[in-house]
């Protein structure tokens, strides 16, 4: 099919509203702090609500303070939906969140221009708070704890005042879950926040899903003592014993390779003085990958190798779980969607994992869910200086625009 | 020879006069605080001269506000000169120093008691400042910076007023140098602060030096990266280079085995973030060896091997030297000396290097030197709870004194 034949989006008028968005706590060197509920937040939302009216969507609140933009379907029956979020992080950039937001927009402007109403009701989405709870998609999927006191926020404000504040209902959280059968597939355009793309020169991540999450503290308990009086065989060296940790932990992530990752990103070492055998150490450890086995395995082979390492330091290790989050695969059908529109559009398109949390992860937990990539320069994200080139946001508005159309069928026909 | 033929110091008395000193400083637990230069220092300071004063020895203060006591031998020439120093860590026990200072008097009663004159005058010695700056026994050995600025006392006062406080004259500190044809040998005896001895089941530790020492600060520099975005082979993690540059320190310091110890106590990383590859990693390293030979080639090793693991892991590694001290021998006729003594009161004698300073280290720069070591039980010192059993202080003492007699023969000889 020749690519003059297929819809395309405004890439002008998507990458104008990009920059206008940015105005909303902007910062240096074209940067935006826009932290969730703060007032920049409140302001932005505020246009991107005036957005949706001018591009034909109704738009409400649920009572997780989520802004949903609705087109009517020529069909009752559940929605086509996509989305991200407009809230960055302290000294974020301008693409991060917002680029699936705007294309989601500019999309309805492209169907009511070209006079195309859907099969399924067609819905855009801004997340509440992606950057620190995730309450939105969370209170969405129903994964959301009800107790506002199971919630850390990074800047201290209670998540229940914070949601109350920005137009939502704490008390009535429960109400913002959605089913299947209300959304048949949601689909979010987002930059990469990696290098991948930009190293395989490709234009179009096809998001195999959003990888799984483990979090632990690693404890290890040595004896400290006189670096110079205490003979080496007689140490209980905890640095030693956690170097070795260290070690095992990179050489099970990367060997055989694969695409899961770890880390240990956090150490400290007592009492951490030059002349003192180190007599405790405690350690970070982070694993991901798209399948839960993989990290599960991961884990297991790290435990056993941990109790001999302990052993051989005459030291002793525990490991305390922190975190757990499964990982949340995208559809295979989305996928291929996805994939096949890309070579229709002439975009070289790469099947990778999303190794970052997105609203997507929650909304894969009940529903279809896909994700599209386009490429981060230099693979910085939240940082001032993230930026992804505007034909880069145009191509993947178009990829995120012929999958909804080609989704709107393969949900007519089932 | 049977045992009753040796020349016994009292060790009632001995033991007494350490639990007395013990009062000035005395803090809970049977512990002592007394630092050089405090109230507390200069009271147990004058206890001991007057103890000197009553064991018949002369006493003055040299310019560094080094005590010095002494008997005049049958001959003039070089003194034989014990001591060491009765100033503690914070926190400290009442041994560490104390033994030595305190048996040197002992000797001196012991040989008064039994109207021995030595051919050699004979000189104790307590030292300035050895938890800190050794400035005493570094004056007396020449090696003292003249400038003020250079010392960094850990309790921020600076070098020359506590000096001139304590009875010494900063402005003429270089006439506290001593020279071989002034101290023939200078003799330690102190507690082990460490449990070689103990594990051992040794009873006298014939030193054979002390050791060098250099320390050095690692600065290993990668690339801080999302833990969860960046792939394992795209990676530059600082810890995981860190953690190669720890093991290879432990097994350069364990293969083949031998004296030397190597230590990396402190390490600090950067950001130090759960979900974020390490970006840079700073480490101390810490070498002894009584062979300056093998600290250097250790150090040699590590630097070859941090060259191939900074291009393995893609990351930069310097290393900076911090510290430099040369190891300081015992002399091997005083060694063998007091080998015989051991074997001839029945003791289990131990050669061992010290890995602690000690004054010994500084007068060994200019004169014949040598150490004696007693048991500290567990091997703990610098702590309240230190502990050198009555006995063992008594057995010490008899070793010196012997060793001193022996030496008198010795030096006649020569």
């Amino acid at each position: 099919m020749p690519l003059q034949q297929h819809l395309q989006i405004n890439g002008q008028r998507l990458n104008q509203c990009i920059e206008d968005l940015a105005r909303f706590g902007q910062i240096a060197n074209g940067g935006v702090s826009r932290l969730a509920f703060s007032q920049e937040d409140v302001q932005g939302r505020n246009q991107v609500q005036q957005w949706m009216h001018g591009a034909g969507l109704e738009t409400r609140l649920d009572t997780a303070g989520n802004l949903i933009g609705r087109l009517p379907g020529k069909l009752a029956g559940p929605a086509l939906a996509t989305g991200s979020h407009i809230d960055t992080v302290p000294g974020g950039g301008k693409f991060d969140g917002v680029l699936g937001v705007l294309a989601g927009i500019e999309i309805a402007r492209t169907l009511r221009e070209n006079a195309i109403v859907l099969n399924h009701p067609y819905e855009v989405i801004v997340f509440t708070d992606e950057e620190d709870t995730m309450i939105g998609s969370r209170a969405m999927a129903g994964t959301a704890s009800l107790h506002a006191t199971d919630y850390c926020r990074k800047d201290g404000r209670p998540i229940d005042d914070c949601v109350n504040q920005s137009g939502g209902c704490w008390s009535q959280l429960s109400q913002a879950r959605r089913s299947r059968e209300q959304i048949c597939a949601f689909i979010e355009l987002h930059v990469e926040q990696g290098g991948v793309l930009e190293t395989a020169a490709g234009q179009i991540g096809v998001v195999q899903g959003v990888v799984g999450m483990q979090r632990y503290q690693i404890n290890i308990t040595g004896r400290p003592n006189h670096a110079g009086t205490t003979p080496m065989d007689q140490r209980q060296d905890a640095l030693v014993a956690a170097a070795q940790v260290v070690l095992a932990v990179n050489r099970l992530a990367t060997h055989p390779p694969g695409q899961r990752v770890a880390t240990v990103g956090a150490l400290q070492v007592w009492p951490n003085a030059a002349n003192i055998v180190p007599g405790q150490v405690r350690a970070s450890l982070d694993v991901r990958d798209l399948d839960q086995g993989v990290i599960d395995h991961l884990v297991q082979a790290l435990k056993l190798e941990m109790a001999a390492i302990a052993e051989a330091t005459h030291t002793s290790i525990d490991i305390l779980p922190q975190l757990n989050v499964a990982p949340s695969p995208a559809a295979h059908h989305i996928q291929k969607i996805i994939a096949g529109v890309s070579a229709d559009l002439g975009l070289r398109a790469l099947a990778m994992p999303s190794r970052a949390g997105h609203d997507a992860l929650e909304m894969g937990r009940f529903t279809d869910m896909g994700m599209i990539f386009v490429p981060s320069q230099g693979g910085v994200s939240h940082s001032e200086v993230e930026y992804t080139a505007p034909e880069a946001c145009t191509q993947g508005a178009n990829v995120l625009l012929e999958t909804l159309l080609q989704l709107d069928q393969y949900y007519s026909v089932g």
